[in-house]
């Protein structure tokens, strides 16, 4: 056994540092697929979606009921109705196609096309429908009344959807309207999850003698929240044989592999010294500025990158965080910042007089106070699981903050929500 | 035909008050299950979670290192090294199970027991570790450094998780942590879906004739959002008899049944007249106080609740987020009201002239400057796809409220984003 302290092999590295350099060094390729539009719920188009028609294709009667001239009833009034002669119907089935002549009205359903000749529909219910085939009209009304004009809901030729942008419900049934039955979306980034440990099992027979995995269940939600795919390839025990046995066959199925654990500078500690062997290597990232998770490392071997996260779970957690899912939101086209954060209020003063050069992460509790989230620190060793049990999300501590005041105000991130 | 108008069929309820009907008068059973706790993400508890066992079971080691007696070394200093004598190992395999006496160290690795004895671990690069069996401290160290205690992440006894907490990644592993391999969830409610409208078809090659059912699309994904499980049940044509069959099916096999279409004054619109001829009825609601969508109606059939919303996709939106998502929120156990709400400026002067008496919805478009968002009203007839495709949510303007200045402060509503 050695000094290790003397041999500084963490060199901690700001993060912007090592994205740019993971992302200027790997090779992964982000396919562009082609996929059923019914399936393209939640992936990110591949391309700009130009309307190829209008919504409405013509003018379309907003309720049921009557299409008139207006200019027929500009005399109308309960003592003095004016009679209209019903001569046709147009409905979802088949439009009107001829030309409504003077006092003559058509019988028009909801969506149904506006025959020629009619400016306005009267609904159904102004209006007393008559048995020999006349309608009476109690009121004048006004032109284009409740018709909705060809075009005014989706102009042909307009872009409806942007490249880059993530197909939600309303936007997959958009598609569907313009008959658009297949979109180009990028294939979602793969990620292998490889959990270190001779003191872990997937198997639950094994519990009282080993520790159940359940790392890789908070690390997949991350992945999916930030648009990959995760695989959870299982666990490998402390060998460095064997991990980087392991390691080269995720490489070769998916675009990012993740390891979890034997990250420090123990016995058992082998998975950098295993992931740095690996050849050919394109970089190589022994630790980055934030805490917990500042052993967390990267490898970028045959152009894919090897993110390795520290084995406590709030290390893990803040790992992933600043490494894992800023590289998945670059390589999908997302915005790395989160459009939508949280303002909260400081409940107590949080001193935080460790690592002070580093961005620190701080998990938070939130309590809703008449218009305002108070945010409550909840504090505690990064392997402790309560803490994130007892948390609604957390706040980063800039480098070289050390003190946040009680009242003062910070950015909450949530922690995504089931649902 | 007959003067409907004057009939006043729509009796537009306050939402409030239909509501609290509806949960008087429905009998939906909503059942306990056990299920396993690795398939428990997204369930809502029902049950208070209790730890069984301390977490960690003794006090142990933060890093990898050595366990040492800090009187050992009050001493050390680099010029005059303490020497201790390692006398074995602890780790997650096998505890130190003798008692450390002055003078001596014992390996422990991250996470194993802290020996009896010992009261400070020393991490491993601080030392230098000779071949002769002992190391070398360079340094005092305090009581209690890097030993994180017996039960300070979870204690024994401790509610861990209350009753009607939605579990998430991190609340599955700390029941598993626990042991704790199954736990008591409340069913989700069963939604059947029913499309009414001749105009409609779910095939493909049929496009061209007729119109694609696609509002079932938005409306799963808001049923999905507030714990319910959707069932697309498909289309039926716009004829009371096979409506009100189809309707009986549903109320045999979901807990709830929500119609889509067919709901105004049409020669068409024959939803309502259809279930609310079905036996035996306790409750039958026709309008709500809320526009878009204040023809929405309610029928409680047999103890099962029947929302009927309009076929207009706005309308359909605001139908289902006024009725069926609270009651989707009660029947879950969940608040009624989202705990985060976001809060924007509006970014100009929207005027609402109509239906003043009714809650409002308006979709608002989001930009983000500086530290604050603005909310840009999308405004378009409520048959519009495309304001809810240009929308990032919306706001409720409240009874009586006809003008919202620019630069007032509004609740957004986001919709649910796929991740």
């Amino acid at each position: 056994m050695e000094l290790r302290d003397t041999q500084n092999l963490f060199k901690y590295k700001p993060i912007n540092e090592v994205l740019n350099q993971i992302i200027e060094k790997s090779k992964i390729q982000m396919n562009v697929l082609e996929i059923p539009t019914i399936k393209s719920y939640g992936f990110i188009l591949a391309e700009d979606i130009k309307a190829n028609k209008n919504i409405p294709p013509f003018d379309v009667s907003h309720f049921d009921g009557y299409a008139v001239n207006s200019k027929d009833l500009a005399s109308a009034s309960i003592t003095n109705p004016v009679l209209l002669r019903i001569v046709g119907k147009s409905d979802h089935k088949e439009s009107f196609e001829g030309t409504l002549k003077s006092m003559e009205t058509v019988y028009t359903t909801t969506g149904a096309k506006v025959p020629n000749g009619a400016d306005s529909i009267i609904p159904l219910e102004r209006v007393r429908a008559k048995d020999d085939g006349y309608i009476e009209v109690y009121s004048p009304v006004k032109s284009r009344d409740h018709i909705t004009p060809m075009g005014s809901d989706i102009k042909e030729g307009e872009i409806i959807l942007k490249l880059n942008h993530v197909i939600r419900p309303q936007d997959v049934k958009v598609l569907l309207e313009l008959n658009i039955l297949s979109v180009k979306v990028y294939k979602k980034p793969s990620v292998g999850i490889l959990s270190v440990g001779d003191e872990l099992t997937n198997c639950i027979e094994e519990i009282h003698q080993k520790k159940l995995e359940t790392h890789s269940l908070i690390l997949s939600k991350m992945i999916e929240g930030s648009m990959g795919i995760p695989y959870n390839v299982g666990i490998v025990q402390d060998d460095p044989k064997l991990i980087a046995n392991k390691v080269s066959l995720c490489l070769e199925k998916f675009d990012i592999v993740v390891t979890i654990g034997g990250l420090s500078l123990g016995i058992r500690d082998v998975t950098y010294k295993a992931v740095s062997n690996l050849k050919p290597c394109d970089l190589l990232v022994r630790g980055i500025r934030v805490q917990p998770g500042r052993v967390s490392s990267v490898a970028i071997i045959k152009g894919k990158p090897i993110i390795m996260l520290p084995g406590h779970i709030q290390s893990m957690f803040s790992g992933a965080f600043f490494l894992l899912l800023p590289l998945l939101k670059y390589l999908n086209h997302l915005p790395l910042t989160p459009f939508i954060k949280l303002k909260a209020v400081m409940g107590e003063e949080l001193i935080v007089k460790e690592w002070i050069p580093f961005k620190r992460v701080r998990f938070v509790k939130l309590e809703s106070i008449g218009d305002k989230y108070i945010a409550k620190p909840i504090l505690g060793d990064s392997s402790m699981i309560s803490v994130l049990v007892k948390s609604d999300g957390f706040i980063i501590i800039p480098e070289g903050l050390e003190i946040i005041k009680k009242g003062s105000e910070v950015d909450v991130h949530l922690f995504p929500y089931p649902c």
